[in-house]
């Protein structure tokens, strides 16, 4: 929560160079919600038909700028993005509902545009009134210093718990014509100290529908960010946009299906893991970054369920924080799952050597080689549940004294 | 895991004082599972007329014991319990069902009953083959030792990763009979260091049918044992038993519904609750006892699942930890439940005092009485969800350094 927390060692090297995108223009600006402690505050204005498609959270608790999202997701377009870190909005009541109508109608007054083609969010503190008097104040300033160029300080302005600022850039052909994504993302632990969600915002120059967008998003997601789990917590604020200025011509005007978009899929789908692992790398507390794999489950769901229930597990997650190879506990937390496993059958793989196969701990197996390995950054747990043919793939990080430190300390 | 753990803070002051209970007599013992570390075995011979009753866990890779004694429940009948700590014989393969099958024939001989009516349970590593001569061996020397006077003694050969010995004691009154019931149990984590589950044995001296007894302890475990977390992992292991030695006739053969059971119902229930909290008061790292209550819900199992969504949530366990009120974080836990709730109606009190009402803090409330509670070891968390009437209570531990300490830090 503090400025002075340590940059993850999970951390990539350095923020990736994101190019200019046709038809996006960024503002960062502080206007006070953080403090004294940075950037608070991104404004995006887009071309007049970019499209747009959107993924929220599943709480049943969410925000005000999640429902105002939902709603003018419907329209399916887009000119402008406002968002503000250090006050999520989030059980203010009614008066967050108006919080949220007087920033969409101060920035689409800025943008001009209309109210449904502005999108907000908010992260940060949850249950204060949102001051977004601050906020519009802020928006006139924002408007004059608009830029193509500046990813990494739009990046850096939604960061809340975020040790680092996370983006990431593909190109894909559609159609023989080469267009650009660029994503930003925000995300350390699902909820933190009243700080902390998931936000992403992605966006490319190619002309797509909103429906094709959207089937893309949704399927994206379920790969990536629909993937992942810091502390099993749920955001009451979780949004992912994906918005297409239009800027760029492509030679149709494709369904989400058309085999034309297979290079934009894989590209978009890449993108979105990309972002999703730097989340995970910037879980609070988060030494290790796992990958857990799962076969053999009765169908690709179940494979979920198991993988996320080893993911979630306390036990898991404090067993890799101290290095130890606990096949005990995958186990366990393979049974409590409550799909499909035979027991009999059961194998696991650690680093890739076979720990357990047939139910059984396999005692020749060469210790030193899953030692080194859980003695690395990045663990692979392979679990093969013997029923049928579904798998799945998740990724989370262990759980250390850091995030006791984080979520538990800091009133001292 | 070491013997060195300090008692919890949150441990009763001593062990309750339980008396003879007809028609049971026990042993302790040392066989040398546990190492060098103490009693690791328990025998209880019972009357010849003894019924049972047993709930297990819902692990779909329940242990070889755990299967036995699902089998051997169907005839309703004990003579002998045969309880090891120190290995769970639990993902041993066939060589587990072994192993049950030799310890339950050995148990039968010395007891001289049937082989179906000895019930087994383990506790302790996973995976390691359980070396059941040292077990069958040392069973003649133990069947002389059988006193009616070492309740004490037998809580303690069951623990594993326990802080302290956990028992209970209550009468009630049959049909102008009186009748007592004791319980043992064990628990601390779901599963520590490769050791811990929850094991309970309660014995009863009254005369009741087995299907009688199956529909009590069901109805009570709902209401106790089953309304406990301490870190949402489950064991493969998780054993409650209930045997009634007929020792004490009573004036009828009463059905599970009938109103002169009211008051053993009440003595029951009362006692599992008790042993449940103990289980909960020794959680791993434990310092603060959590009451959650949800009312306004859909219906009781709505309620049900919201409350054990804010007490499996790791952000409102290490907010209790840190003695801060974080209500923000209860908001987000009912949201993932995933049952309805209303937003804008949602009521939250801690320690009495009302801190959020109709979806907004109370700007006004009274810090002091809250930050006082917050510094206490029994937290109580209120939350109504403004849907209905649907109500239920679990009991959680708060998540601390201690619990990382334990499971992650043993390896050093």
């Amino acid at each position: 929560m503090t400025s002075d927390t340590p940059i993850s060692p999970l951390a990539p090297d350095s923020f990736p160079d994101l190019a200019p995108l046709a038809g996006v223009r960024l503002a960062a600006g502080a206007c006070g919600l953080k403090g004294d402690s940075g950037t608070d505050l991104l404004l995006v204005e887009m071309a007049p038909d970019t499209t747009v498609a959107g993924v929220f959270t599943t709480s049943k608790t969410a925000s005000a700028p999640v429902e105002w999202c939902r709603k003018a997701l419907k329209g399916g377009a887009a000119q402008a993005l406002i968002v503000n870190s250090g006050n999520a909005n989030a059980f203010t009541g009614k008066a967050g509902d108006g919080s949220v109508e007087r920033t969409v109608a101060a920035t689409a007054d800025v943008v001009t545009c209309r109210p449904s083609k502005v999108f907000v969010a908010s992260t940060g503190v949850i249950g204060e009134p949102l001051a977004d008097d601050k906020l519009t104040a802020a928006l006139p300033a924002l408007k004059e210093s608009l830029s193509d160029d500046i990813w990494q300080q739009a990046a850096t302005a939604i960061m809340t718990t975020d040790t680092y600022a996370k983006g990431a850039t593909r190109t894909a052909d559609i159609g023989g014509v080469t267009v650009t994504l660029n994503g930003i993302a925000k995300g350390s632990g699902m909820i933190a100290p009243d700080m902390a969600t998931m936000l992403s915002f992605v966006f490319t120059d190619a002309a797509l529908p909103a429906d094709t967008l959207q089937h893309l998003l949704a399927d994206g997601t379920a790969k990536s960010f629909n993937s992942i789990t810091v502390d099993s917590d749920t955001s009451t604020s979780d949004t992912l946009l994906l918005f297409a200025t239009g800027s760029v011509a492509v030679p149709s005007s494709y369904g989400a299906d058309d085999p034309q978009l297979d290079g934009f899929r894989a590209a978009l789908d890449d993108l979105l893991l990309d972002l999703a692992h730097q989340v995970v790398r910037d879980g609070e507390g988060a030494t290790k970054f796992i990958t857990v794999k799962v076969g053999g489950a009765e169908d690709d769901i179940a494979a979920k369920r198991i993988a996320f229930s080893i993911a979630n597990s306390p036990l898991v997650k404090t067993a890799v924080a101290g290095e130890d190879a606990n096949w005990g506990r995958i186990v366990m937390a393979v049974g409590k799952a409550g799909e499909k496993a035979d027991r009999d059958k059961l194998t696991i793989t650690i680093g890739g050597i076979r720990i357990a196969e047939d139910g059984l701990a396999r005692l020749d197996y060469d210790e030193a080689p899953v030692a080194e390995h859980m003695k690395g950054t990045d663990i692979d747990i392979d679990v093969d549940v013997g029923v049928a043919r579904g798998r799945a793939t998740v990724w989370t990080c262990d759980l250390t004294h850091g995030y006791i430190s984080i979520n538990a300390d800091y009133r001292s």
